[in-house]
């Protein structure tokens, strides 16, 4: 292994640049020209130059790294939101030299982590009512996003969809399409999204004068869905809003053996617009959330938070579309 | 935030050990008795006390971080293969201090975050046969484990499945079930696991002395299943072997569309035993392989590789076992 000492001065002269753009990019200062980048992480790499990133961080107090926090250990990447959260995070942080680690959500981990620099800041992905984790980082002043509004409102920043808007979206393509006895599978009442876009769904269809929808609470799981579709069996609905696409592939092969078609009997509309909205049989009608965009705003805005923790908390919510497929 | 000088002293006063032994969890030493580790852990987390890791890692060289090389960004994480390898792993690195990274499969990028001591290791995902990087971390002596056998042989630490012999247990089962008129959907045939379920699959059917299967090549996407389990319209087949458990999601809405029930027409068999494999409709016959076990067995030969570069290279191949469930 290559561990002659090159020296900065000999990175700039073969970059062609000054010896204060070097320190700048190898300090990971978020200005630098991305070009100018380009040219001196190539000199870096040619001369084999290690900029010592551990000198560097007793200068900066920085990580260099960003938290991603799974509600456990991995068994969660099984929903394909995931993936959509990381190819939006990646393309953000990679280019400022910011690594993204997976971790899990013990609290005192992830509180420990940051106090002992080993994070710079972390995106929390699924919180509930209950999880104290949101508010001891707010108190203890540690960079954090949430990637859906915080149950009770506090002074955090998140990204969300407006969960509610979608699910009228949801509401009104089945009601324009002939539907009149409506029915809906949850996501987890305790979950903000669950109750948004059951809010938002309850409420479109009564503004459009019918009877209170049907109310089965699902989980966000395939498994869920199945279960809930099953519980769906001898009432007369003819039209169904699944609050995750997720749960609409553990729905549909329940309705095909209970011998309901889709969309003929019973039109059914998806939420997310992840990848099993288009693997679904028949594919799935469903409510786009734009995830990777939403992803890459929340890198955005902790990496902000991170370099100026005085700033202002600031929360972005994005709007949805509705993606019309075969369902319905 | 806490900003006060708590001490080592302080830390090995109230965990009541030496401090030495804080010393030594502080720096990670694998060896340290995983209670002494809580205690002392517990210690650190009630003072508050920062190691100051930047300090640290200019002793040791280490990054503390090891990295989940993704073949691009994130939307392989679609596949559930990986949260199952994240399962693995964290539960091996976290009680040893060590991050779980996740990366992109750049390779300026792979060399020179393992080069700055930004990470101390990879786990290498996806390799297909050009894939120079294996070389590249071999000849540059940085510590790499890979998650199949490599194309061709070199002297690196992988962690695979018996991936022939697996093939050969649905051969089997195939045609202990009465099968006699096979058909694969294979991986990718340009990856190790690719060619070996294949290979293995191909010498069990000429070993029952059976016509030579037919072959239809796929990806390891659903779509990619799909698009396979089209191409097997009108071929006079009662066996389908399909080399991954996603692809099966993939083909068998295909196969009920042409009017082929499974398994009564045709019966099934997949590979992996993933959670796709039990949401499928019907649930699916399939190959094991015991991915989170194989995925901790990768963290620790890496983790050895680190702490001790010059141990001559192991490699652990790993046993199959079939799954009965309802396809065939």
């Amino acid at each position: 292994m290559d561990r002659r000492p090159v020296t900065l001065e000999e990175v700039a002269r073969i970059a062609g640049v000054s010896r204060a753009t070097v320190s700048r990019v190898v300090n990971g200062v978020a200005t630098v020209d991305r070009e100018l980048r380009q040219v001196v992480e190539k000199a870096i790499s040619k001369t084999g130059y290690t900029p010592n990133r551990a000198a560097r961080s007793l200068v900066t107090r920085r990580a260099g790294a960003i938290g991603l926090v799974l509600p456990d250990e991995g068994r969660t990447l099984h929903d394909p939101y995931f993936g959509r959260v990381v190819s939006g995070v990646l393309p953000v942080i990679r280019p400022l030299g910011v690594q993204l680690v997976l971790t899990t959500g013990d609290h005192r981990e992830v509180v420990d982590d940051l106090r002992q620099h080993r994070l710079d800041g972390v995106i929390l992905i699924h919180t509930h009512g209950a999880d104290p984790l949101p508010r001891q980082l707010i108190e203890a002043n540690l960079p954090v996003v949430l990637a859906a509004r915080p149950v009770r409102p506090m002074s955090i920043t998140f990204v969300d969809v407006d969960q509610a808007a979608g699910a009228a979206l949801a509401a009104d393509h089945l009601v324009e399409r002939g539907c009149r006895r409506l029915a809906t599978i949850t996501g987890p009442l305790e979950t903000p999204p669950g109750q948004d876009r059951l809010r938002g769904f309850q409420e479109a269809v009564t503004r459009h004068g019918l009877p209170e929808p049907v109310v089965i609470e699902g989980d966000f799981s395939r498994q869920g869905g199945a279960a809930a579709a099953r519980r769906l069996k001898g009432l007369d609905v003819d039209g169904l809003f699944v609050a995750s696409d997720l749960m609409a592939t553990g729905a549909l092969p329940v309705l095909r053996h209970t011998g309901r078609r889709v969309p003929g009997d019973i039109k059914v509309v998806g939420f997310d617009d992840s990848s099993p909205a288009v693997e679904c049989d028949p594919p799935l009608t469903t409510v786009r959330q734009p995830v990777e965009d939403m992803a890459a705003e929340m890198a955005r805005l902790l990496v902000q938070r991170v370099e100026r923790p005085d700033r202002p908390v600031s929360s972005v919510v994005f709007a949805p579309t509705l993606v019309i497929r075969q369902s319905s």
